[in-house]
Order: structure tokens, then sequence, then C-alpha cells
């Protein structure tokens, strides 16, 4: 089957404490959380580094879920170690520690079947190394990225010179506000767009999030979980729902984009139920489409 | 005709200052705010007090929309003013100064008509004020309440015993955090259930606002405006299309509920485009149809 998508971002391990308890070392990073959801609609493949710690259960997880691993190396090292702890309002993680290990001298390597893939996504990686994968993959139908308050603070001009080259851009409430520099999401929107991508997601936890072009605007409830136990990997699992459908059906109208962005919180959600990945152990199809009949059910107004 | 819904609240002269200008005594309160919409979905009775300073050419601006005053007094003293500004951001409003005047000593007086009413909206006033209204209307239909942070933390106990007897409960996002006591909305949520409301509006200012039930939930867009004039009583006047619309449907399932939720979302836009109510000069039923189809295509999903 010929990998249709790639992305391109963390393998990470986590350590990690949320009021429902604590972790270590559980499998993480946005690449991860990306590919193994966007599996479930798409072949995909998996652009990253571990270190020679990275376990095989969690190589054998992801083939599993049938993620192409021609992209994905394992070096001498150890692999990304992030930790960091939720409160009770399961708001922004404070993180503890951030060992970046072999993550540091990360170099994307793209084999050349990816070169030739329509979907591609730039996880929360710096903008630098996003554009030089951009560049690499020949005729992309769609790009989308992500990125966050630290490459906006860090590496604006970088994150600019991308944004230029990217159709859809991902990022939450607080970041479009900062990376605008606006005060209301009204004022920010129309200045996103202005910096290069035709299309925003811009995420705000529990409420859902909102789709937005120059024209269209189109807001998607979260899934009301009735209890959350770990939220590490819901924005990129949102991401892998919404890059994963769009793959999956080709489907870029705004009617696609809506679907996209009900699959995208149906997902979300999932990854919010277990810690780390574990809701993907068990997770079927049947599921997916039984939370997005019923994201759609809870937009219907005749 | 006969008065279907009558609102209890207040009528006041606002002295404010927005990013786009000020104001001196313009008219304002939230019972003018919510009748003066409503009147455009059916026939509504203002239950307020003003006091002698209250001006015939705002009177006319009543009647001319045809609300009807027989629950409406002036009486010597002056009429409420409050004074405040916005920041840039168009969040809540610094209070400079709220001066209560003849609405301090406010005793409703319900005309025998409106003991009648099929439908009742209890604007933000006291507590033990809104009980003494509820005692007094025979068979309400549907009992709208509006609270805020003010009566949360200074009169909680009343606000608590009042809540029992209402149907639908309006509080913008904080303050459901604050009276639930919660952190998440998924949690607040029921909590404010368990208080009385069989039905919770909670608006999120530009987001949107989110309805919930034990067993539905339906999130309306903010209309996007390109820019925003006074927000003051943009609450009110979502309460009041939202009211007035069940007011004139009579459809009290759950898509009744989610076209009152789109009318209401559309008047507190319209009402954020001028200073006070200057919107409802000009603004006719048909422009107001037009948002509502406007908003209906921003939730369709196929």
């Amino acid at each position: 089957m010929t990998v249709k998508m790639i992305v391109v971002g963390s393998v990470a391990y986590d350590t990690l404490k949320t009021p429902k308890g604590t972790r270590e070392r559980a499998l993480g990073g946005s690449a991860t959380y990306f590919a193994t959801v966007a599996s479930y609609f798409t072949k995909v493949g998996l652009v990253g580094v571990a270190g020679e710690d990275f376990e095989a259960a969690h190589i054998n997880f992801l083939k599993k879920h049938g993620v192409d691993l021609a992209g994905f190396e394992q070096v001498p090292g150890q692999t990304f170690h992030w930790s960091g702890s939720y409160g009770e309002d399961f708001g922004d993680a404070t993180t503890h520690s951030t060992c970046l290990n072999v993550f540091e001298s990360f170099d994307p390597k793209l084999p050349p079947a990816y070169q030739q893939v329509e979907f591609l996504f730039l996880a929360n990686i710096h903008p630098a190394l996003q554009m030089k994968v951009i560049q690499r993959v020949k005729k992309p139908r769609l790009i989308g990225l992500d990125t966050m308050n630290f490459w906006i603070t860090s590496a604006l001009p970088a994150l600019k010179k991308v944004l230029k080259k990217v159709d859809v851009l991902f990022l939450n409430h607080q970041e479009a506000l900062m990376l605008s520099g606006e005060k209301k999401l009204n004022s920010a929107v129309p200045a996103l767009l202005k910096m290069g991508p035709q299309r925003l997601v811009i995420k705000m936890g529990e409420l859902g999030a909102l789709t937005a072009t120059a024209r269209t605007r189109f807001f998607t409830p979260a899934f009301p979980l009735s209890s959350i136990t770990d939220p590490t990997g819901a924005g990129d699992s949102f991401a892998g729902g919404f890059m994963g459908t769009l793959a999956r059906t080709g489907d870029l109208t705004e009617n696609g984009f809506r679907r996209a962005m009900l699959y995208g919180s149906a997902m979300g959600a999932f990854t919010c139920e277990k810690f780390s990945l574990d809701t993907y152990k068990t997770l079927t199809r049947a599921k997916i489409e039984a939370r997005f009949k019923a994201l759609k059910a809870m937009l219907k107004v005749v």
C-alpha cells in the first residue's frame, strides 16, 4: 500500500502526572500520536528519530497499526524524554524536564517514495526543520503545520517563512492571539491568514475547535467526556484525525474540511480517555464512526 | 395583542467608553435590551422602574417596538446609572460607578394580565426579587434566569433557592465555573444542572454559546463581526432572541432550543455593532432572518 501521507515530528517517552495517576516513560511524541491516529484513516509514514532505548514493543505497536517506518531511525543515544504534570483543570502542562537527547540533532530523512506524498503534516518541531521537509516533498496536495508558543517566541522569522508555504495552520487559542499580536479571535483570524495559510485550525481544549478561511468559519464542539485521564497528545491526535480524513477522502471542499474537523474532534477525545496511547490498543474503526455520528448530531439544526 | 412573555430587570442609563468611542447616558439596562430584542419575535412586557429623568424619547423607542409597558413605572428620583469602560480586548467591562438610584428599592409590579404569561425571563437582579416574581406568575411554561458573579458571591443561598424553580439558566463561562466550583466546563455542566435548571445556556463571548441538558449539548458560534463597537447588553440580547424565539414558536423540543440559540447568537452580535441600542433603531426582521441563515450554514455538515 502506497504511503499517502507523512508526518515529521517527535518520538518520545513521557513521564507524567495527571490528577488520575502517574506514568513513567510512556510512549509519546507528536509524530507518534499523529501517525497512530492517522493510521485509522490512511497509509501514513512516520519520519522521526528514537534512541537505542526505544522498545521493540513500541515499534511493534506502530507496525501493528500499519504505520510505515521507512523514515524512522533508531540511533545511538537516548530517546527524547519529556516530563510534566497537569493540574486539576487539565490546562497547560507544567514541564519538569525536557531532555532532547537524540532529537537534538534530528535531521529528517525522506525515503524517495515519501517525496511523492500528497499529504504532509509538520508536527511541532523547529520551523527551519519544517521548511527543510517541505522543500523535499515534490508536489504535496496539502501541507499542515502545527506550532507552539515556544517557536513563536524563539524562532519567529523562521516560522513566518515556513507559514508562507503552508495550507493549514494548527495552533491553540492562546497561540493564535500570540502569533497574530491580536487580542480577539475575530481579529486574529485575518491576521494569521495574511501570513500565508489558506486555513486555520484553532484548538480550544474542552470547548472544541474552530476552522476558518477568509470566507468560512466552522466550529466543532469537543466530544463531551465525563472524565479525562491524560490530555497529552490531544492536539496531535486532532490533527491526525483531521489530516487522515482528508488523505482518505481527498475531499478538500468546505464540507470535506468540516467532516475532517469532526473526526479530529473525535480522535482528540479518544486520546484523553486513557494514558499515553493506550486508547489505541483497543480502538476500533466502528467506535470512531459512532463518535463522529454523535458529534454530527450535536450540530444538527433544522 | 396578549403579552406572551415578560422580563423583569433593570432599566438604566449607561455612560461608557469603548475603543470605538464614548457615550454619555445612553439607554441601557438588562430589561431594556431583552425587551427590545424580544419585541422582534413576540409580544413582550417590560417590568422595571426608571426615574423622572427617563426621557420620553426612550419610552417612545420601547413603545415603537411594541413593548408593553403596563409593568413599567416611572417614580421620583434618578434612573439607575452605570458607568464603565472596555479595554482593547472588549473583555469584561471595568465599572467606574454604579448608582442604583430608584432601582435600589425596585419592587416589581405585575399587572393581572402578566400573572398569566407563559414565558418569563428574570434578568440579572437580586435572586430574592427573582423569586418574588416567580411566585406571582401562575403557570409559566418556561422560566429563564440570568445571573452574574456579583450574586454568586453575595447572595448564594437566595440564588440556589431560586435556581430550583428555573427551567433555563443563563450565565457566562467564568460564572459557570464559579457557581459550580468546578474547573472544567464538562464537570460544571452536571453540577449546575443538579442545582435545578433543566437547561443551561453558557455564553462565551466572541466564541459563541453552549446549551446543555443532562442528555444534550449544542454549541452555536458567535456571528463573526469584523468589528465590535459596544458589547454592553450582548448577553441580554442573546437571551431576548433565545426566549423570544421560544415564545414565538412554542417549540420546546431540542431542535426548537437549537433554533433559539442561533437567534440568540444573531441578536447578541447585532447589539455589539453599535453603541447602546442604536442597532434597533433600524434593524429589520429580514436582517435577522439573513443572520440566522448565515449561522445555520456555519453549522452545516453533510
